[in-house]
């Protein structure tokens, strides 16, 4: 059993950038931007009423405020003010995924407060401090072994395992970072390799060659790339048709 | 009975405006900045906390976005891209509220959305639509006769009329711009009369010297000048004095 | 002769939206976003530096603060806020401009204050009171007939007139609104036969087929539509091969 | 002979900070917030306008874009990024200090970029390369042995050692970290005793006692904090009385 995640929602007023009707037709985990590194209050809406009609779980995809930047900058935010935002974040999502006749459903941070929260364990606190503004035990979604998840456990917050299906590895576990070889994979069939393996506890390979286990309970897709919504259309297709129960977290 | 309404948490990051704490000894309901006119994530957590443990309502002031004219400056926003921007900032208050172990009570526009929905029955149902999405019927706070007010009671919502303390009014019951004389009434003794009269029903002086009724649920105060916290809490005091309950409106 | 002026630099950080490049070898007269409705520090350098490398004129489009709504909000700004922020967002494309050898041309009214300035006065003296700051007589970009030409001639400043290529007029010579029949014409062959019979100080037809001849010194083209660049690219060609003198007004 | 600076111009809408016009009046050099941490266009026209009327030089202070910080969460802007953002701000302050008849003389960068420039090679060339886009060799403003000054002396633009009235020095001439006991100076003799020293070119005392020089051609004052004017005004006239000549550095 797998649980499919992308991003989704990731416009901001004249701009588009994410096709989110299509991928959510094949992913069951939406993380759904929430205003500081994109998204806006109508996208937002439509975003979790469509996601709520396909039976898709709606994630808050928080971020840094970095509409310029796209939340892709690293910023030293005092923990305070990074919990008081991620809340803000959280509860203005909130009432557009209960409008819909759903609730938000996880948490995940985007882009430089993920890559943040892997090892800076005052960061990874204040998220999970501001999820726990929330009143519910929300589930984070993250790295294994990721400073994240460590600070989610410390608060009885459940941290759920994510591998990326698109992402090249390391013999240890973690990401090969972009500015190198072999941080993407490109070749659609090795992809789909992987998600298949992924699912069902196989090895995949690491960038050097060796077998790497990567425990995962969710497939991160990216949907912000050109063929996004095909690829994930036929990653689905694949875990159908292998078996797999594909389906949000429990 | 009377309520007392203030507007708070005016601040944006390093900048302050409102003396929070000593408004929240004085009035019974808190208007609170979301964020788009004023307000930040800290902030708003930080009110909710003081306005809970002291007892005083919370009210989403909901704005315009326009941080750099503080909602003053009136804004053709089309009326479904208005009604998901007044949720936004709604459900954002609304963590930091349940947060505190209390809940937003009511919604009032802030500034040129206020004016606008004196007027504008298409903002109006618009910011009636946005408060509908908070899934409770939350009251709206604002003048009496004004769109806002036809069209909350046309969803369904309680609409509670207020009354300004310190404004000067036409004979017809409307305000008198702030670009005309009399506008603000200066001298502390005439507003303190003044709130004392309309709490106990009775008529008060139009601009023109003329009797005039305002009929009000609730007195609004201004928090952001000088001197405000004083005179908030000499009209609490009077009032008190003259045997009226104050207290936050049913 | 006749001008061709588009606008250019139209995403925003992660978000792309016009094809700057195709775009600059069909145009004489680039309307470069400044930041206030779109458009970056990054796009606006680049934007810059393609402009003068390809000889195109560089124009500053000003617009209200309004990113959320990509500047097609009208907003009462008062005239001395307007004025400074006209400003502002010219200086910031001047030095990008200077940067590649090249300077700010004109300036041109984006979205809502575009159309702002048809009618009214005061936010149209603003606008010319924001390019006065300036220090050299620029030239402001705008309809026959409009306030902001009204306004520019009082204050020594030139005037330019454009049409539009593919917008419907009415037999007054104003634009169809966007809400009616016959707002835009998606006719390619229709597009460009209108845009020879402009160069050529031809009439063209009203949208009730009144015969109307518009006064122009530059065409406006879309920039922000699928398929723009090869329309774009087909004007040019037609006209160069109809022995008009495409180039930047003088 | 000495220079006074202090940062003006940082409110933003309505929000005011800084006793401008107070401030005006001590020192001689004024770091002019540019919109990306604080000042908006009527501010910064203001300023200007006064600042060029007291024959104040007007400085460029440039900052991360970060309203809701203040300036002061540190971010890793691209360089690129960086350096485009550094030269949009100081675009925007040169048409507001032309249009006063001065001119912008000069950069200074604000709070964490200030910081980060300190010891980070790569943002201070950043910061470097977006004043090289003004075209004019405009001197920079920061600490001895900065990593900003080896940019700019690289650059081949002047860079001026600044000290610090109010701030605690460590011995080896860093500042004493605002965490840290004795990260201000909050004795307002002493500090007036530490300008008359710096000026002099004498010893002052370091955090721990030892006596350290600190060379400087500029003595930086702090605007934004209660009494700052008045204390100015002090550091001012005792210059003046010790007959130490206050001017702008050449």
């Amino acid at each position: 059993m797998i649980d499919l995640n992308a991003d989704l929602g990731e416009g901001f007023g004249r701009w588009q950038l994410t096709d989110d009707d299509a991928l959510l037709t094949s992913v069951t985990s939406a993380n759904i931007a929430c205003g500081f590194h994109a998204g806006d209050p109508v996208i937002m809406r439509r975003v979790c009423e469509h996601a709520a009609a396909a039976g898709v779980r709606i994630g808050a995809q928080v971020s840094y405020r970095d509409l310029a930047g796209f939340g892709r900058r690293s910023m030293d935010v005092p923990p305070a003010d990074l919990a008081a935002e991620v809340a803000y974040q959280i509860g203005a999502l909130e009432i557009f995924a209960r409008a819909a006749g759903a609730a938000v459903g996880y948490v995940k941070p985007h882009g430089a407060l993920y890559n943040r929260c892997v090892r800076d364990p005052g960061q990874a606190a204040a998220v999970v401090e501001g999820v726990r503004l929330a009143g519910t035990p929300l589930p984070v979604l993250g790295l294994p072994g990721s400073e994240l998840h460590a600070a989610a456990a410390a608060s009885g917050l459940p941290a759920i395992n994510e591998a990326f299906a698109d992402r090249g590895y390391r013999p240890d576990g973690t990401l090969v970072p972009r500015s190198e070889p072999g941080a993407l994979l490109d070749d659609a069939e090795r992809v789909v390799a992987r998600c298949l393996a992924i699912a069902r506890g196989e090895e995949v390979s690491a960038v050097d060659g060796e077998p790497l286990r990567l425990p995962a309970r969710s497939l991160c897709l990216h949907g912000d790339t050109p063929g996004a919504a095909g690829l994930a259309r036929r990653i689905r297709a694949e875990l159908d048709g292998a078996g797999i129960t594909v389906r949000a977290f429990a």
